[in-house]
């Protein structure tokens, strides 16, 4: 991709550094995708960690960034944070729009396959390949310095995310994660949707089950989960994947926090802790 | 009002606090009103101080509570936060929604006197006198011990309310003040819809006009303003304010910022510095 197919469409100057929004031409998603980073004070002088978030469902490339207070820390940390879109928008494929938990919005990070969606619903390889190749020809990152982190639905994406590629990011962490997407109803709309019927598929989407076959990843994971969250006991399914984890032997920080919801207030409280978990690793 | 009329309708556990919403109908305003409160952690043992917020042309109730980032720093001074809706709503007053600068979202903190607006447009007197009666009756608070801020038109309408109530609050600030609105824009459009051709009228909710005249307010006054907002020339003036108050020898500190806009992005990076200054006066 050349610089000029980079189209910086927002700048705002932030604690310090710089919110900055992006759109491009995807050619994973065969459509235009938009993404924010934020570009800490330490980037004037030279290349810092990189920290990714992926949002939950019906997030656009906006929510993080104006509602989880993170460019506080990552100015103090000097993270140069990425939060992409949580899928393409505007494709044209009928009923894209209808529904918060389908289409727009809720791109579940999975490379769709049925006739429908594929073309454009490729938000794994977006996440995993794309996106990362124009970050590090664009942004002065150290490439071997990147943290994943996200929530509800971008939990499960940065939990799938790691646990497929064990080596790829020095640091982890999730909030309010859903855990079990094959068990998860909305999820289970979805992964139907996109992926068919072939469940052996699902699985690889599924970070329970990955964490059950798992034998490399070994990052010390942070969990934050409100239990005032509506969504826990149906969706999230986070005690199985604690189980999970126990079973397995893996360094599992669970932290249940009473009286805390699902929504931003939840996560901007917790964003302090996230960003010096990440820091401790990627700061090093 | 009971406590019957006082609708809380939304609650979520920030910061170790609660961020609510609730909704009144407004005796002032002849129409319901929504505001947020945050209710700091230490307003579990006893009253807290009350720290107000005036928000912005388009804004909501809800604008501040989501983007300032502001309960970090009152759950850590103990201060209730209070930011009511910028105008009543759904009035039925022809064409209200359909310019941002005037009705909905648009009060400008005056008492309307036009036939148009006169019956639900008293935002100075709702937040003058009604919202502060509903806090003082209803929350754990000190009502001795109360600071005002605000953000653009609603930093005009805390310059306003406080230069015309000099003995109500102990704390003072403002972000990006609209100060001088009888020379601004989109404030005299404002003023000639609510308040007619009396330009004697449009003087009392004149900052800059209530400065010069001003011989009782003595509170230290911190204005942080980016140097690159887009408004700072031609709509908020805060050079012509900054003259009068040293010509009247005012306590004024205001604090230019480089590269800062005007949106939340830069309301956000200062605040930490904003409930501090109240803390400060309010905390003692």
């Amino acid at each position: 991709m050349t610089n000029e197919s980079l189209e910086l469409f927002s700048k705002d100057k932030s604690f310090g550094g710089w919110v900055e929004m992006y759109r491009h031409p995807s050619s994973a998603c065969q459509a235009p995708m938009n993404f924010t980073i934020y570009r800490p004070p330490q980037a004037e002088k030279g290349p810092v960690p990189i920290l990714y978030y992926l949002s939950g469902l019906t997030c656009t490339h906006e929510n993080f960034i104006l509602k989880a207070g993170a460019q506080q820390f990552a100015a103090e940390h000097g993270l140069l944070l990425v939060a992409p879109d949580t899928s393409p928008r505007n494709t044209g494929i009928p009923g894209e729009d209808d529904d918060f938990k389908l289409g727009s919005g809720a791109g579940f990070y999975v490379n769709a396959i049925t006739e429908k969606w594929a073309k454009h619903y490729q938000m794994y390889d977006y996440v995993t390949q794309e996106l990362p190749a124009v970050i590090e020809a664009h942004f002065p990152v150290q490439p071997e310095r990147v943290g994943l982190f996200g929530h509800s639905m971008g939990g499960h994406g940065a939990l799938v995310v790691a646990l497929r590629n064990p080596k790829r990011f020095r640091s982890l962490s999730v909030l309010s994660p859903i855990c079990v997407p094959t068990e998860s109803p909305f999820a289970i709309e979805a992964f139907q949707e996109y992926l068919g019927e072939d469940r052996e598929l699902w699985l690889q989407y599924d970070a329970n089950h990955l964490m059950q076959k798992n034998t490399e990843l070994d990052l010390p994971l942070l969990v934050d989960q409100g239990e005032d969250d509506e969504y826990l006991k149906e969706y999230l399914l986070v005690k199985a994947f604690k189980a999970t984890c126990e079973a397995k032997g893996y360094p599992l920080q669970l932290r249940m926090h009473p009286g805390y919801g699902h929504n931003y207030f939840f996560v901007a409280s917790m964003m302090q802790d996230h960003l010096a978990h990440h820091a401790k690793a990627l700061c090093v």
